[in-house]
């Protein structure tokens, strides 16, 4: 039995199972609705508004974060609603997922290049009766005799195409080898490719590379399609955690969106995915594992121990990739549950590990990961900042979509601020959110407690106080306001005490203090929009010079490439993965002390 | 749309495809008919009679096979016949394939145990907060730190469930290595099992063997399913060739037999199919190709040269087989197109290759591989014996079921037979045949030229002579007679002649005379059935004392067993198909006068 679903304005409509919610009516029609608790009425960022047609009664979460009246327009919480027959609904833009920005580019350190995958043009005598050598045989040993290449193995994709292929190119094709094996057979034309990704909990950024040249060919930055299954990774692991089947549907997921953006930018670049003989993937250990299809129930309960921790070359086959039959794909080593391959190749491309003096290296997400470079020792921690940043469990965050303002300053009392599109205001992204707090510390308005004081935008809400960035009256539209509200700078507080508790705690166990640092490095998206001075305003980075900060973009993806086209690099990220000493915030000594510390602001 | 159809006395029913031929109907339904031309109406063994409903008019294939009496008693061709309707059919036991006598049992050499993969019991500390390394390094530490053992790789499924099988076995498991790599995770009390399969084209014997001790476990015989697609080499790879569908689906076929052979012989030694780490399979290079699934198109066109010669190790789960999810099958290398993987190892099992003097050893079959030792240098061949001693192209020949006559004597004008089973005798199988050639030329019924000359038992039908083995009314139950016709004799001089030709050219290449020889092996199911003396009485083994003879049973398989448990005796196959000489028996120079000589009987 189904029901007729239609979500507009995106316009996807289709028939879904009677008995599921809308939000897994969402999934099924492959309309990306905002929620970060995973389907469990916990977030309230599934709001959707009924249109028409009959749904089921509101539950007690509904109660929580939709008022009555908002109840009484038909807003529902996507998860908790159930249609009863055929209906419309509309999905208001800060519920969409997507368009969302993405950061691919990053700084990137010239490096020989010297890839795994090496390419010989080999031509060969057919057969006859008087030479009745096997194709492989035959094969290998032109390999040895042409070039001097001594290999024993075919791949077995490649066995399997081998006789077609030779006879197919006149006995003349391009033998990609990999170590001892034989990986691929490509035209003698083509360039061997690469592809380099960095898989992120909420973007995936994909560079396509000439092998040969190193040359980056294409670069796309796609949203991980997983987000319709929880947003964070504790919501994910959850997800994976409640089946095999489920976690089969997020490996899948990932897998299809790889092969979809190889095939966007191969097309761009006018070549084929088939002619893709390796790829490096970093991603965090959660995506790491979820990827690879490695359980995670251990990564999601203490202690939080990966499946494997070492680098991984699997076949991309056994993942369910279309490039060329006997592909690999590169796995960077993890460091721990919290700590990943992405952490890595972010220390391999900014180069800090070779760095002098001290350096600080933080890559801002919803994990962060912080790495002390300390006159050549590595400390690494992860602190859990949460999603506050990303808009989540924040009254009017969102993330960076159109219409999200992203800066904002206070001029007197007044308030201005840009957005994304320069569309009308919807939310506070990451950056937007940042600047508020400091500009509200700033103006003395939040005092370094966190605590609200008064002001004539200050309004009291059932009992919270709650700054009026946007009025509703401001656009004439009816459009709602937009607030800060003193809930919202708590959980600020706990995210940028996190991070600042992380960094702490690693200047603490290096016996060091901040003012020595000689530079910080912010990697990722949120790091590369954010108004630095904004967050060393409320104590999140620490109070130094503007001009030692560093904001490098996206340098785990670019430390994928590195790891992609330069054996050297790949072993670079072994040895500094084995370098790291990794602690474990939580059950360090200081934690508690530093943490309460680091609630402060400014 | 489709029909019912109702085969008996097997009493398999149900529905198959509109206008598809009485052979697909029975592949549809699991009924194995008997067809050497894979369907092509040139072999006219798939006879079958229409006991109700309507078919299509017979074709004229049908009219060179049938005579009109058979036709007008409802008697047709399945390959040729297309029901219009329901029907009921009635398969004759010479038109079914099984139940067929399987050969498993051969001379087995003593050797050590030294199998490629070994087993070790680990015992893990738990991760805790002081200990957090991944699953994965805490297995290889304590590998290397209880054992000295040095592993790095974990193959991808091991690796998948290696998390839960640790937790799941409290710490504690067996783990299975083989060069490099980590194959499996076994319960800590658990034997590593392997597998031994020759994969013959007509039958696979399977040998689940104890890994540890090289015990014989369990033993099946099991025929090959890929006979309801031609009962021949030729056949099925032209089947093979037509779509890589029909290629991928023999390849199933086989697995899928395997897969459940070896349910089977686990259940009957009470272990479990996921604790196979490792199997051996051997076959001709056709059957090698398709169960690897590799092109054959090269194979069968000349001038027949294999994909891949040398010895292959791919994943069990590539294939499709059921064991432990890192399991390996091993391939004995393959020596030419003709002369595969199972001859390799019926040399192997012999013991052949170091024997002093001169040896020729002779696996008899559709094909027959020969190879002649001679102080220590090999040379072998494949002639085209054909399948006229599987009772192809003989009048009343059959596989050796039920009532096939397998053993035949001319007792002054008596003719004395025993029949498989005790049964009515329903024709003549190999063992039989060749008997029955031997005594009509031992008698002076035939000549040396194969002309049968006049006798009371000889008549002549429709110009053709035929010898009276069992006359019509010999039985008294209007069961047909059974006879041998001069034709049959054509047919099995060519055979002969082929086998002949072969060892004769041997002979020649090596500069000695049959006299020389010190013993002659005959291996293979056929070889181990027939009388020697029939043999040497045609012709178409040389004249030798007949205890210079050893029937050895299935040395493929012993020496597919071999390989599975010893390193070195797998070291040895690889030795032994380099050392091998290989001849085209077509293009030497000796072979057509050399055949035309062979041809002649005694």
């Amino acid at each position: 039995m189904t029901v007729h679903v239609d979500f507009e304005p995106v316009g996807r409509r289709g028939q879904c199972p009677t008995g599921s919610t809308l939000l897994n009516c969402a999934r099924e029609l492959g309309v990306d609705l905002v929620n970060l608790c995973g389907g469990g009425g916990t977030c309230g960022r599934c709001v959707v508004q009924i249109m028409e047609g009959e749904v089921s009664t509101p539950t007690s979460s509904e109660g929580k974060f939709l008022s009555s009246e908002q109840l009484a327009a038909g807003y529902r919480l996507a998860c908790q609603t159930v249609p009863l027959g055929n209906c419309k609904v509309r999905v208001p833009p800060e519920s969409l997922t997507t368009p969302q920005r993405t950061q691919v580019e990053g700084e990137e350190l010239p490096v020989a290049v010297e890839p795994p995958v090496q390419t010989y043009l080999v031509t060969l005598d057919p057969p006859s009766l008087d030479d009745l050598r096997a194709d492989a045989g035959r094969l290998l040993e032109a390999l040895a005799q042409q070039y001097g290449v001594m290999v024993s193995i075919l791949d077995l994709a490649v066995l399997r195409e081998l006789p077609l292929r030779l006879r197919g190119e006149g006995w003349q094709v391009r033998v990609a080898v990999r170590d001892e094996e034989v990986v691929a057979l490509l035209p003698s034309a083509v360039r061997p490719l690469g592809l380099a990704v960095d898989l992120g909990t909420t973007k995936i950024a994909a560079y396509l590379v000439d092998l040969e040249t190193g040359r980056t060919l294409a670069v796309k930055g796609v949203m991980n399609p997983q987000i319709a299954y929880g947003e964070d990774v504790i919501a994910r692991l959850a997800f994976a955690g409640e089946s095999p089947a489920q976690a089969a549907r997020l490996q899948e997921l990932v897998v299809e969106t790889l092969n979809q953006t190889a095939i966007e930018m191969c097309a761009e670049a006018r070549v084929a995915p088939a002619h893709i003989v390796e790829a490096v993937v970093v991603g965090n250990t959660a995506m790491h594992h979820l990827f690879v299809g490695l359980p995670v129930d251990q990564l999601a309960k203490a202690p939080y121990v990966p499946a494997v921790a070492s680098a991984l070359d699997v076949k991309a086959r056994d993942l369910g990739l279309h490039f060329a039959p006997g592909a690999t794909v590169h796995l960077l080593p993890n460091i721990a549950g919290y700590v990943g391959a992405d952490h890595v190749a972010m220390l391999l491309a900014t180069g800090v590990t070779q760095a002098e003096g001290l350096v600080l290296a933080i890559d801002i997400g919803t994990n962060t990961e912080v790495c002390l470079v300390n006159h050549g020792t590595l400390t690494s921690l992860s602190c859990a900042s949460g999603p506050a940043f990303e808009g989540a469990h924040i009254k009017h965050g969102m993330r960076a979509a159109n219409g999200a303002i992203e800066r904002l300053r206070l001029v007197d009392d007044r308030v201005e601020y840009q957005t994304i599109g320069g569309a009308p205001p919807v939310g506070l992204c990451g950056s937007g959110i940042l600047d508020t707090l400091a500009q509200l510390y700033q103006a003395g308005i939040v005092d370094s407690r966190g605590r609200m004081g008064e002001h004539p935008r200050v309004r009291d809400v059932q009992g919270v106080r709650e700054f009026v960035l946007v009025a509703e009256d401001e656009w004439g539209d009816g459009r709602p306001a937009i607030t800060f509200t003193q809930k919202d700078v708590r959980e600020l507080q706990l995210a940028k005490g996190a991070m600042r508790t992380g960094i702490n705690v690693l200047l603490e166990v290096n016996g060091v203090t901040s003012d020595e640092i000689n530079q910080v490095i912010i990697a990722g998206a949120f790091g590369t929009y954010i108004d630095v001075a904004s967050a060393v305003a409320i104590g999140m980075l620490p109070r130094l010079p503007l001009d030692r900060f560093r904001q490098v973009g996206n340098a785990a993806g670019m430390g994928a490439k590195l790891a992609l086209i330069s054996k050297t690099k790949r072993r670079e990220a072994q040895a500094i993965a084995s370098r790291v000493r990794y602690i474990e915030l939580a059950t360090a000594p200081q934690f508690a002390t530093t943490f309460a510390q680091a609630m402060y602001l400014g």
